[in-house]
């Protein structure tokens, strides 16, 4: 299939439609400023072919989507014992209730919720010697450049960050954290305000479609089935409120940020990342999901 | 591959298991005295290959699976406008819960929790001339064998159906159904009513592993994309708020009932359905479930 | 004090606001064509005394003031027995919410609430040989003219009444009613129904101001401890959401009534009806709530 | 009356049951060390007559009766601004709820849940050159003797806060406090951790029965209409989720604190009170609640 005519034919098609609707994250002024006109989109297969079209080399803040990353390392250093104190179900809800926390004595739902995202960050510093260099040394070596924190992100992401500080107290109140929240958070809010462009993070993801191996030196990331349950938890709870609606209208696996950023997964073909920073009513990017549906519509790549 | 022998082998593992753990749904009686220690599976494979073993020819009564067979010919008579008083997305609740249906204005989260089913059955009562005849006339069609309801069963759900009259009058109270409480839930009493062996559900169920066609005669159900989205509804709500832990553990599409059967879809290669009394504390087959890890991971099938 | 001339000042006071705010209730036809420029107030001393003033002899829908009665009357013929499915805490929730009665397994939080109310027309039931007769016994006795219901009303309430059939059948399915929905919600739909005037009503409510005393005849009512505690109960939650509001302003145990109707207890001193058909955002009557609080400004009258 | 007699007998009556039921709060070792078998009561009238029984001279930890006090200094020191950020209303939620918080967007529904009296500190220290100094200041003044924080509780309150933290962090991401969550935390520990003996509180409470005098000089402390506010505000919410018990069977406005006191006024008459440190299920003394109802039997006094 011609992946760079696909894509450059979305790119097209949605430019009309760049600026004209949703809004981009506001709750930090690094993300405010970021030109809502802006849109890349980026593959590469399994077999190492690569097509990109648009602002598809701009690095942009990856958000939620680094609790992916952070996971897949925690899978790493942590194993099962992981699954100790965070769900695999979907939410339900909006992604930073405390609603369900309390009803489930501060057990996050999953790891994708931001509370199941501290929990793994509190499992990183527990096995990491420095898990923010961890954190960074991953996603490096995945897409063979070196990638870095914007530290102006992390410490608005500090300074903002008091739904966060609620949830971590919260769950320590319950038992559910070892480490101390600032020492938790100082990690988590450095892995949202990584910043990578669309074509690093197709790469970076490589190893979702791959049943694990790495995206070029074949080494082995996470086991078959480990990947396995990641995709399983980016169908079922990747996208906010809004996972059953993409899984319904897109059928992939997929993870999203404020930053506008989405990763999808076409398992054993191709990983995915599309990014415009405006968002729509569920805190997804607005286009991004538009050129999704484009992409499985016209190349009929579905899971089911 | 040889699935007479995988079905075979799960048979004789899980035998010593049988009644051991999990409880039969004691609701009604009907229910109540099907013995635990059955069990039966089958599948039938997109070339019309079928496998079984165990009581794979017990009629059990089919409870929620219906569901999908109500949603499949709402999809036909109704299209797209079932969709604004349904929503998409997974619950997060137990499968009867009003709480999220006062939050959301009556608008059931999905088709597949009662609440969503009952609209579905509304649905059903204005464009049907006889709801409950169509409903067995389109199982009776697909698994090629006279289906029926069983009226004992029927009768039972009616006469203690509180939490469903009380959820029913409760989207009546907000407008979302159109007709009578009692026309309404007689259809839904009724298509909850129904038994069928597993090799009869196999068989019925084929649609959805065929982008929609026929299961024997080639003529089309429904759409590849409507058959996809059922898909997506049953790999994200399927299986009550266990929907999140069989996608990480098991990996496919699959619908259960309290009846302790469970009916999974692997696209484009078969279907398949399990039946176990003995329910675990979600309400989902304890064995049914156990069955369907160890055919996936016996035969690496998976959508992720 | 001059109570007469209190009452009057009121209705001059507030009549320039008669039919500039609120909204008349609009649920039933019956309620929805009352006009919203009516005003009456009138109030009872322990010795006899009585004042009126505005359009106090005017029969209004008693509505949800009924369940004062009915709790007098079940606290006469059940006794303490009917504290063991009812509660007696404020329900922090709006009055007909399904939510707290899902979390408390089906015990409603009080007598007050809808869900209360069922609960004690079930008792009546049990107890009574006539349950409808009896409520209207009890109110003819106690203003010593003849009390009817609003049968257009009653009839209306039953057939717009899903909200209530939903808590109904919800209890039920927690075991929580011992009748048929239908017996107990014709009860509870013709208590409301009932049409009194203000003068009527203050005279009717006395024994809550007297200890338990019948108003006129000086037989007993109720004990002194269970006048106390109805009281308290209409106190903490007689009026809705706002019972905390009420009692910061107003500092008198108040119960009122969709249809516009407020009665108040002074303890060891009066009873007060008041009545003005339009609702605020909580329910209550807009101007009723205002002369509250002038009359207990002006007299000093207040429980605390 | 007697009432020195009146608290011997009920101090005899309960001696037997000292150390038999309920738990000593143990979520800190400073409370946790308390021994159970403690008990005193201590009232003072309106006329300064004053009597007291049992270890009525012990200082205890005055926790969450300290709200009362606060408030009172707020209601001097901030006025009617105070409301713009907190309820009125009773909670029907554990008192540490933060359920109701997320969905009335972080105005706690009244100033004696601990979200309510954090926003309360809020305003303290906003309008106090020094808060912490201004609540003693208050206290030692109203009872005519120094009064003082436990330094070891505060830290220890502060080191274990983490459901405060959280509950402050989370009405900081709404913009409910204004000041720095540390700061305003500081405190609020302080405040719980002031201790008092039984006779002190009844002499401090005085003004509560007093309508707003002070309880010795005569001094205005708030105005009549505040002060029966305040009054309001202890009967509808000044026992965690017991409040409709608390007014049902004792009838009086009570404040209680998990150090085991409870206060307790009968407005134009006296103040109370009581204090044993094992906790019935609901957070509150059980002996000492045991002891009111005691008290309001035998004396009649209740405001119902």
């Amino acid at each position: 299939m011609d992946y760079q005519a696909v894509l450059e034919s979305i790119v097209e098609e949605l430019r009309p439609q760049l600026g004209r609707a949703g809004h981009v994250a506001s709750y930090i002024p690094a993300l405010a400023r970021v030109p809502a006109t802006q849109f890349g989109i980026a593959l590469r297969t399994c077999d190492g072919v690569e097509a990109a079209a648009g602002d598809s080399a701009t690095p942009f803040s990856i958000q939620s989507i680094s609790k992916v990353f952070s996971l897949t390392l925690a899978m790493q250093v942590a194993g099962e014992r992981l699954w100790a104190r965070i769900g695999r179900e979907p939410s339900g809800n909006p992604f930073n209730s405390l609603v369900q926390l309390e009803s489930e004595k501060g057990v996050p739902r999953n790891p994708f919720i931001n509370a199941g995202a501290i929990v793994v960050a509190d499992h990183l510093v527990a096995q990491c010697v420095d898990a923010k260099a961890e954190i960074l040394g991953l996603l490096s070596d995945l897409c063979a450049e070196p990638i870095a924190f914007d530290e102006e992100v992390a410490s608005s992401e500090a300074g903002s960050g008091h739904r966060n500080l609620a949830l971590s107290h919260f769950m320590k109140s319950f038992g559910i954290l070892d480490h101390d929240v600032a020492t938790v958070l100082d990690v988590y809010f450095h892995q949202c305000a990584i910043r990578m462009s669309c074509v690093q993070m197709a790469r970076a993801a490589g190893y979702l479609c791959r049943d694990g191996a790495h995206p070029r030196v074949g080494a082995r990331v996470l086991s078959e089935q480990q990947v396995r349950r990641i995709n399983a938890l980016m169908l079922t709870c990747g996208t906010y409120d809004a996972a059953g609606e993409f899984a319904f209208s897109i059928g992939l696996p997929c993870k999203s940020g404020v930053g506008g950023g989405i990763i999808a997964v076409v398992p054993d073909r191709l990983t995915l990342c599309v990014w415009s920073p405006a968002l729509d009513a569920t805190g997804n990017s607005l286009l991004g999901r538009c050129a999704l549906e484009r992409f499985t519509a016209r190349t009929g790549l579905s899971i089911f």
